[in-house]
């Protein structure tokens, strides 16, 4: 296998590093904009010198964002070549183009890293679906908002200092948006759902609430009740249709999700004849997102592609109804049934409900009781 | 594929169900001694009619013990058969006798179901092999023993008490010696490390201490500390040798293992480049261990057999040091370096000397404290 790499940041070397000793594959090209000189390997800072390469088989997808990462990988399929990208983005926002251009060119595509770091999540999901049906996936996937929770719930520090921590560490980017309003977990609840239900869920009636709006006085509210907070999201069958979300969550303590510690992640699937299976592991980071690019390298060479094939598109409807802790807003107080210290906890309110309210009242901290 | 089913007990019974409605596997032969009528199967209580049957190319193997499992299993593999097996005694007990002999018949042999039930623990050890080092493996992989030991420090259950819970909904044997002295545990880990790191362990140096003298007393006095005891075994590269064990094991509260509810299992891999990654699920039970079963066919039909080659004799030194919790028994004063309530906390021993002691003073307990 002959790779063109593109972008040679964290992901594209810790790939270039982990194929290095490989007999099987070998990374030809590196695609970079800053000069860089490799003993291995050309490097170029025209995409064009790799497609039209017609020794290189496998494009490993490794900048990030939303272009010119989709332009570069639509050009690369149709010119014949596998694709593995890390990008929860690229996938979860253009499956629908992906997906059918994949299968009508007959290459293989495959995007493990991209949810889960290091963990084998989607390749798992792949395995279960040869024997039963998915019920429901999801979890904490996104490592920053983890930590920047932990923090504030086991070293009681502040948001902004939590996520301070969280930047020098490098875990966050100097903006956090992506992280903290959960745009990225919702990319990796999209990319987790479609493969594990084998359909394309309606987007746009996918919403996400993040954590922008916690403060010190809401982890204390939960810890005074033996909760604990995480940024969860969750998708399930409901007949024909589907529930899909990603809101922060109250866990009682002494469950796995409320131990869940730093920068890691907790995914769950409950399968028909299976149960429940959770995966917890490092959700970031060089070498465990350069492993997984490199295990869809080797599922490539065994001849594996996509995980599923590409499904109808299909609702979502998020009519379940769960209570809610909601700290700011003008929520009204006849659908308040505890107070909690000044903070309200609502009568159960559809999913789809809550979360239009919250468009209203950005202000607001809200979080889903365990139900 | 045609499969000749040996054994129609809790697991035998699900392989059926699972198997019945697919187009690629079916239960041509069920071997059971005690009358029955299957509309899709030939049922018999000679297991030759099967061996001999040459259209039957796959035996699953679901009666459980030692004999005649093993020579069942033998006669299936130089009948040119491939083999399932949910028996972890078995593949521990024979490993040297069954992996060789698959690959000189160049057969194919897989055992999932036999660690962790529904969880794809062993065919996830084989995923990471293709890519890093395996440094460490271990955990909660007993679900009658995790059962009786949540009950205890969730409930305030006596042993006595919550072993009867576990017999009363048939997750332990009437006789629960397997169970409670860390023999099925210790299994478990034979199994997962011979794989996990690609070696044949040499089995007459690994200890297991078992649940069976643990009273409330002991839980009331790791309660008051902040600690929940489980059941764990584990392995780790020590240099050429290992370090492998089965003992009980404090966690303190906020770690995934002190969360572990009922009957479930976590357990733990730490790869060179993925690093941490635990798997929680159902450790047993008829339609997760049937999963597994089903599973390891489906990948017969794709052409794999075992997860590894069969790897060198190695030595386990267990020469690392841990401190004990011990009550009971005669432990020297010398070598205490804490009391609790009347019980010892040891300064640090190493391991094979704390289960030397304890062959020495069979009515005490142990817990290895965090470390």
């Amino acid at each position: 296998m002959r790779i063109g790499l593109l972008g040679f940041g964290t992901v594209g070397q810790g790939v270039y590093e982990l194929t290095g000793p490989r007999p099987d594959m070998q990374v030809a090209w590196v695609l970079c904009r800053r000069p860089l000189s490799l003993p291995d390997a050309k490097v170029t800072h025209d995409f064009n010198d790799i497609l039209l390469d017609p020794t290189v088989d496998t494009v490993v997808e490794a900048i990030g964002g939303l272009h010119p990462a989709r332009e570069y990988v639509l050009a690369a399929i149709q010119a014949g070549k596998n694709v593995v990208t890390a990008n929860k983005a690229l996938v979860a926002t253009f499956y629908d183009e992906l997906l059918p251009l994949t299968q009508e060119q007959g290459t293989l595509l495959r995007c493990t890293a991209s949810v889960g770091g290091g963990i084998g999540w989607l390749s798992e999901l792949e395995r279960v679906r040869r024997i039963e049906t998915v019920e429901q996936v999801g979890g904490i996937v996104n490592g920053t908002c983890n930590y920047i929770l932990d923090a504030m719930t086991r070293r009681s520090l502040s948001y902004e200092e939590a996520l301070a921590q969280t930047q020098a560490l490098g875990y966050a980017e100097a903006d956090p948006t992506t992280d903290v309003d959960g745009i990225d977990t919702w990319h990796k609840l999209i990319v987790s759902a479609n493969i594990a239900f084998g359909v394309s869920l309606d987007i746009s009636a996918i919403p996400a609430a993040g954590i922008r709006r916690i403060r010190g006085e809401d982890v204390a509210r939960f810890r005074a009740r033996g909760y604990t907070c995480k940024l969860i999201c969750q998708a399930a069958r409901e007949g024909a249709a589907f529930h899909a979300f990603v809101q922060p969550t109250l866990f009682p303590q002494g469950v796995p999700e409320a131990t869940v510690p730093d920068n890691y992640n907790l995914i769950t699937l409950v399968g028909s004849t299976s149960g429940r299976q959770s995966f917890l592991g490092q959700g970031a980071g060089r070498y465990p997102t350069a492993y997984n690019v490199v295990q869809d390298c080797v599922d490539f060479l065994n001849g594996r592609g996509f995980y599923c094939r590409y499904g109808p598109k299909v609702r979502v409807t998020n009519d379940k109804a769960l209570c809610y802790y909601v700290r700011g807003g003008d929520w009204p107080r006849e659908r308040t049934r505890e107070n909690w210290d000044g903070a309200a906890v609502t009568e159960p309110v559809p999913i789809f409900q809550m979360h239009r309210w919250l468009k209203e009242n950005p202000e607001a901290f809200i979080a889903a009781l365990p139900g």
